[in-house]
């Protein structure tokens, strides 16, 4: 393998999620090039099935892209939370459901291009409703689909937030092909 | 739905590959709150089976995550480049393969809380082999695995990069099996 080597990291901006650096790099073919680096202190998301056998899925507005978009439950972690409680609170705060029986599901790095952004995510079973806690800036629709609706809003463009391609896609193949 | 509403877009640092700003949105309960906004110009990426029916798989270092990864083949797009000419342009750089008899798969955009990215994956039949040709910062290892290999790499964490995990997951459950 090549040889990689990075010389400095320099912060150019401190943001409310993520941080933005210029790494400069020493190549393996000795010349030195600028790196953006963007850190980001992870995220955690649940496949929540419920006692209908169907997902948990939450809709919500993304300044990013500037529309609506169709998600599993996922958040930010909270200081000393692991990453699965993270994801069990999560659930509950958006959807108002308790998770039970959790187990991990996959890992993703969601573009390691420039971004050192993990995501954790779970598979548990959605049991008893409570009431949505939601934090003051986040507003989230709830809505339960089957299985077999998602992968076919996967494959046909209306689903594309990757978290939520790679663990509904896992959690068909990994789990539920299983069962 | 709650209504949201951008104020302002403040360029906060121009990147090599993002750009960096600071979003004041006015949130559907009345206040004001500053969301980050990562800028990216998309990039294009390609599941391509080889003549024994294995995939071009490439290794490379990620600085963002201080180690090798082991992805799909992918990179970012031209000016005037269409995505799928980008996907077929990248593996041919990075493995040396040209491919033909592309098709769409999926689009998923990466890590939708705070960025644009958007990634268009493709699928296709590795043909020829040429040879490759990297960017001067470029240093990348190719081998083919079987989907299998992969599919077990994934399950095991030994896959993490979201694009990789969405193109083989989607290429293995909406077109392996159709066939």
């Amino acid at each position: 393998m090549s040889e990689y080597k990075r010389l400095h990291r320099t912060l150019v901006h401190q943001g409310k999620i993520t941080t933005t650096y210029t790494d400069r790099m020493l190549l393996p073919n000795g010349r030195e090039a600028d790196w953006d680096f963007i850190g980001h202190h992870g995220a955690a998301a649940m496949v929540a099935e419920n006692e209908e056998g169907k997902i948990l899925m939450v809709t919500q507005y993304r300044n990013a892209l500037e529309r609506y978009t169709l998600e599993i439950p996922a958040g930010g972690i909270n200081p000393e939370e692991s990453m699965m409680d993270a994801a069990v609170r999560e659930v509950e705060e958006e959807t108002g459901y308790q998770v039970e029986n959790v187990e991990h599901l996959v890992d993703i790095y969601t573009t390691v291009a420039f971004c050192n952004e993990k995501i954790g995510i779970y598979y548990g079973k959605a049991t008893k409703k409570k009431k949505q806690q939601l934090d003051e800036d986040e507003f989230v629709e709830v809505k339960a689909y089957e299985l077999t609706e998602l992968l076919e809003m996967i494959q046909t463009g209306k689903i594309q937030d990757s978290k939520t391609i790679s663990g509904i896609l896992a959690y068909y193949n990994f789990v539920k092909k299983k069962q």
